[in-house]
C-alpha cells in the first residue's frame, strides 16, 4: 500500500506537534532522589569542643553567645555540620553541610539559608548548592537546589527540609529530601 | 498525487532541521511576568516598633545602629519586608521579602542581595529565590531568579529592581519586575 | 521510486527517536569559556587606603581587625575586588568581583561564597552570579554559576577556582575558569 501526500503531510504534522509539545512541557519527575540528615550544635559559650556552628552576626540589641530575643531576628550563624544517612548524630558522616543561616523575622522563627552539601567519599564526590527561605516552624518547607558540581554537575531541584529533632537552643537535626529535576 | 522518495527525504530533513534548531535556540520571551513592591524600614535605634530590617554585621570602624561611612561598605542588613502590589507601604501585604543585603563598595552605593519572596495567599503559594549584585544608584538593575518552589516550582529568570522611593537612611521601596524564562 | 507506508513509518519512528533522545541528553560541552583573575586585599587595621575587603562578622571569640584562630572559622568578609585578565594586580581592571565569603570550618580552611562578577566595559556588559563551597586548600575547586544578566543572560555553569597567589593574611589572588553550559 502506498501513502498519498495528504496522509503524509498529516503524519508529519502530528509528529511535529508531538515533538514540539514534549520538548516544551517539562516533566515533574525527579531524575535523582536523595535523603540525608544534618546535625547542628550551636556554640553557646561552653561547648567549643563539640559545637559545629557559631553566631557571627547579631543585631545591636544582642550578642554572639546567646541567640537573640524576638525569634532570634538578626542572628547570622555559620555552620560546618556532619551529614549522616540516618538520624543518629553519632553515625559516620558521609559529608559536611557548610554555609550559613540568618534568622530574619521578629514575630516567628524563619531563616534564610545559603549552604552546600560537600561530599568526598566513594559514594558521592562533589557538592550540591542550596538557597532559600526556611519558615522553620512549618512541618515541611521547600528550598531550591541552585547548582551542583562533580557527581551533581549542573543539578537543579528542590530540597524539602523537616526538623527531625530540636533540643533547647543548642542542637537541631534536619532531614533533607533532595529531588533533582535537572540532571546532566 | 503520490510523493516520491526524494521529496519525502527532503521533507523529513527540513522537519528535522526545524525541530533541532528550535530546541537548541532558547526563546527570550517570559513564560511569566510579575510586578511587586517591597518596603524596607531599617532599625536606627529608635524605631524598633516598625523597623523591618536591622544591621547585623558591620566593619571594624562602624557599629550596628548607624549605617557606616564610605557608602555603608561592610554593613550587612537582614530584612523581613512586606510585599505589596502597589507602591503604598500601607497596602495589604501579599507576601514577605526575606533575606539580606551587604553594602560592598567604598566609593559608591552597591550591594549584594540574597533573598526570597515568600507567598502564602490565595493568589500565590510558594517562594521565589533571588541572588545578585545591586548597583543601586542605577535606575534599573538586573539580578537573577535562581529558583522557586510551590507555584514557582523550578523557576528561573531575571528580576529588574528600581528604587521607587528613598527617604533618608531609614526607608526605601523597591519595584521588582520579575520575568521568568523557565517555567515548569 | 516510491516509498511504501512501512518504510515511511520506520523513517518517522527513527526520526522521532533521534529527536527525543537528543533533546533529553544534555551535552557537557561549554557554550562559553572565560578566564579571569581577581585580587583580594583584606583590611587589617592599617591598610584602609588600598584594602578591597573587610571582616564584618566574627565569632564571639574574635574581632573584626584580625582573622580569627581555628582556620578563621566564623569570619564573614565583604569584598569589592578588581577583576583582571592576567595575574597582575596592577593591570587595568575589566570588572569587579563583589560579594562575600564566610570561613566555615574550624579544622581546615574552607569558605562559602556568594558573589558576582560585574562588568561594564565594551568587552562585557552584565553580571555573572556565583554560589558554592570553596575548600580553599585544594588546588582546584568548583562552584556553581547560578545565573547571569546582560551579556550573560540566564547563564548557568561551573567556575573552577585556583589560588594563584597567597601572601600572608592580607592578599590573595584567585584564577577563575568559567565554563557556561547554558547560554541563551
Amino acid at each position: 500500500m502506498l501513502m498519498d501526500s495528504k496522509t503524509l503531510i498529516l503524519a508529519l504534522f502530528l509528529l511535529f506537534l508531538f515533538v514540539s509539545t514534549s520538548s516544551a512541557r517539562k516533566i515533574r519527575k525527579p531524575c535523582k532522589s536523595l535523603v540525608f540528615y544534618f546535625h547542628d550544635i550551636i556554640y553557646n559559650g561552653k561547648n567549643s569542643h563539640n559545637a559545629t556552628s557559631a553566631i557571627v552576626g547579631a543585631p545591636a540589641w544582642s550578642n554572639k553567645t546567646i541567640l537573640a530575643g524576638q525569634s532570634h531576628f538578626g542572628d547570622l550563624v555559620v555552620f560546618d555540620d556532619p551529614i549522616t544517612l540516618d538520624n543518629n548524630l553519632h553515625s559516620t558522616p558521609v559529608g559536611r553541610a557548610q554555609g550559613f543561616y540568618i534568622y530574619d523575622k521578629k514575630e516567628i522563627f524563619t531563616a534564610w539559608l545559603g549552604f552546600s552539601f560537600v561530599f568526598n567519599s566513594t559514594e558521592h564526590k562533589g557538592s550540591i548548592n542550596f538557597a532559600g527561605a526556611d519558615p522553620l516552624m512549618n512541618k515541611t518547607r521547600d528550598i531550591s537546589v541552585i547548582g551542583g558540581t562533580g557527581d551533581f554537575f549542573m543539578a537543579r531541584g528542590i530540597a524539602t527540609l523537616m526538623t527531625d529533632s530540636f533540643e533547647g537552643e543548642v542542637y537541631f537535626r534536619l532531614r533533607t529530601d533532595i529531588k533533582l529535576y535537572e540532571c546532566w
